[in-house]
């Protein structure tokens, strides 16, 4: 018994040492973000110059040359493009839809739904019929809806504390809605805006997706205040009319680029830790918090590790994918040529949930290396990530999953998200400068802990 | 062995249906302040009609009045008034403050701090010398100090992952700075504004006081960006000038009030649950984080379980205190009724770290009333409350501390708290309506805990 002690107390020693050193890292990776950061001075020139970038358009291609030069500019070991061609959706001239009934016309905020058919100038109008649900639509069937503009407005659930589980339920009606429209005959429909606030009068957009074999029907979301007066008003006139003008159109597929940078590891430097967020944003936000807020963390997660002065074992990549919000054409090109090129990617980590004050990490992958991540809470606890229990990763590096990789998506506080989401509102002014930079720094942590100790 | 298993089974049995009938309970007061949450209106006419409401004001007096009227709306068992004596400072005219060099004279933003006395129309001009803390000002001595305006310009720590610490390290400069630079013969401070944001162009202001025996002299806070640059430009000219001309002035103490409003306990109704916020906050700012939102979340509280129909064992009390900012007047005078109407407060609880996502509840007092609260932490952490390991209360329930209650205080994610504490930005457009709910919710479930299972 006796024998054994003196090794028995080296091993603590060791493990004490390397605790604390551990969390003295870990506190030179925080204490850098809160007293040097800068990825709110990288936000700005993304949101506030560059602005709205749609896969596609100008902003976009601004936006894949803005990321190049400033990971250039911190003298990352490699940035390059990644070719990629992406869907191109335009939304043309401003939308005007209208109630409309036989006392009086009223004017309400609708806008096009990224992926939809335009009407046209001619525009579209029928008599307006409110569901909850697919369900009720295929009790409703084709002789009630036929020639007739649906309305979905099923709320986000606002008692789930959790808001992309309120998102969740409630998506598939944007996403959706139209073809389960269509099958009945519907001529158009109308989405409740995805956001928590009833009193917002400006609508959200986001991705639609026809199904194959039914007719492309045009869709529009309208905010969550004018989809109550909307839904007010045809429970008083069952006659009620609604008229859309829609001009948006999908365009050939356009050429775009993931932009990523690197620091090369020291010792296994075929494998790669990725970071990342996604470069697009929607045509009618600056897209501050979804996701400029993933993409500048991602940059200056890299950043931190250089400026304190770390080496890295592994390779450390920073991604910023294109075309996240209608294709996730980006994501899935990235996998194509890490396959192409016998890349060893060993973690993919992304920021696709804005820039909030942390709250932990979602995971899927490898029980293996999720227990060992979830062994580290203790050393983020001190910075309030407490939440290391849910799966999930991020849209963009969903293909690395499908391939066995860990994926991890950072994982902020929600209230605020939906506020902003899709929205015009989504602006520089949203984001805190501590609360951006306290995701960086968790992720630079994470990426310390994985790189130093790896996930085997 | 055998035969005590039925009894076994049924206390297993009873205690599993009363931790999911908590759970049922705490599910019901989240959702419907989720659902139907009156916080937020609330808010509103107290910051954007009322607005400012510093202790003697008129916006003090109808915010007394605008909480006894909200809460005789909510038809609680009973609404009163506690007269009190408080403090009756006023800024009066806009505050000039600019820097005199050789070159250029250069107007910045300072304000007046609390309680400091005016320089006067005739104003106040010196040599500024900066110092960072109270041991270099007494390295620096009075043959260095004598007749000139002394520059505290330590800034609030931005490594400190709580930013309450951040403030508690810097705070004294504002609050015993004019004294301390008296000592040595200064005719005036200025005085870093409390805040972590370096860009601001607005002062923060904030209570100071005299210290008995030295001479009074002017005190204000200049933002932080002018601080940064007068720091720079002091480093480069050893005499430069600055001069200051304010207005303000202590008049005759004011009458006032703080507003209770309770819902009578069935069992033990001579024993007091308290929650709390303070109802007066700064002259230059509408207050809504500090602390409309902290009165706003107490009265939601009791309305949340009024709403829910649960009727408590003991009085729940809401307290809308006065004076909290620049005298703690309400609180001392909350806790004298106490003890001469013979009341038995057993807990109180305040609200006064903004009504952002809640993180926890902080605790002082009794050893076995914290052990049996941090019991319920796993019945909060389904709504993101972690933290229940902190020491404190609140400023208006230290009183009741000091006679052995139990004080608690609630405890929200602290990272935007500074960017609007005591300045012009602490509207209501920084109060987040879902992160506003959850705080209230929170107390109302606290509350109910207490209620329903006592502290004993």
């Amino acid at each position: 018994m006796k024998k054994n002690l003196p090794f028995i107390v080296v091993l603590i020693a060791f493990k004490s040492l390397s605790q604390s050193s551990d969390e003295t890292t870990l506190k030179t990776i925080f204490d850098e973000a809160l007293k040097n950061g800068q990825a709110y001075e990288m936000l700005e020139p993304l949101t506030q110059h560059i602005g709205p970038r749609l896969s596609g358009s100008q902003g976009a291609a601004d936006a894949v040359e803005w990321s190049r030069r400033v990971m250039k500019d911190y003298n990352f070991d490699s940035v390059w493009l990644q070719p990629v061609m992406v869907p191109h959706w335009v939304r043309g001239q401003k939308e005007i839809g209208r109630i409309l009934n036989s006392k009086k016309k009223i004017d309400v905020h609708i806008c096009a739904l990224g992926g939809a058919v335009g009407t046209g100038p001619q525009g579209a109008t029928g008599r307006v019929i409110e569901v909850k649900n697919f369900k009720e639509l295929a009790e409703l069937g084709v002789e009630n809806i036929q020639g007739k503009i649906i309305f979905f407005n099923r709320p986000m659930d606002p008692t789930e504390i959790n808001t992309f589980d309120a998102y969740g339920g409630a998506v598939n009606q944007r996403s959706s809605g139209a073809s389960e429209a269509a099958k009945y005959g519907a001529i158009a429909v109308i989405v409740r805006s995805m956001g928590l606030n009833k009193e917002e009068d400006y609508p959200h957009t986001g991705a639609m997706n026809y199904a194959p074999g039914l007719a492309k029907i045009p869709a529009v979301a309208i905010s969550t205040k004018d989809a109550d007066l909307l839904s007010e008003l045809s429970k008083k006139n069952k006659e009620l009319q609604f008229y859309m003008e829609t001009h948006c159109e999908t365009l050939e597929d356009a050429p775009s680029f993931n932009v990523v940078g690197e620091i090369k590891g020291s010792e296994y430097s075929d494998e790669i830790i990725l970071v990342s967020g996604h470069l697009d944003s929607w045509d009618l936000a600056e897209g501050a918090q979804d996701d400029g807020a993933g993409c500048v963390q991602a940059i200056e997660a890299l950043r931190l590790l250089k400026a304190i002065g770390y080496k890295p074992r592994h390779t450390i990549r920073a991604v910023m994918f294109m075309n996240e919000e209608n294709g996730a054409r980006g994501g899935a090109k990235y996998a194509e040529l890490s396959i192409q090129n016998k890349e060893n990617p060993i973690v993919a980590i992304e920021s696709d949930r804005g820039g909030f004050t942390p709250r932990g990490f979602t995971m899927s992958g490898p029980e293996n290396a999720k227990a060992k991540i979830k062994n580290w809470k203790y050393l983020f606890e001190p910075y309030g990530l407490t939440d290391f229990e849910q799966e999930g990763g991020g849209t963009d590096i969903e293909p690395l999953f499908d391939r066995g990789v860990l994926v991890i998506g950072y994982l902020p506080d929600s209230q605020r998200y939906f506020d902003f989401h899709h929205a015009p509102t989504d602006t520089l002014d949203k984001v805190n400068r501590r609360e951006l930079e306290l995701g960086a720094a968790s992720m630079a942590a994470l990426i310390f802990l994985i790189d130093h100790y790896g996930l085997q």
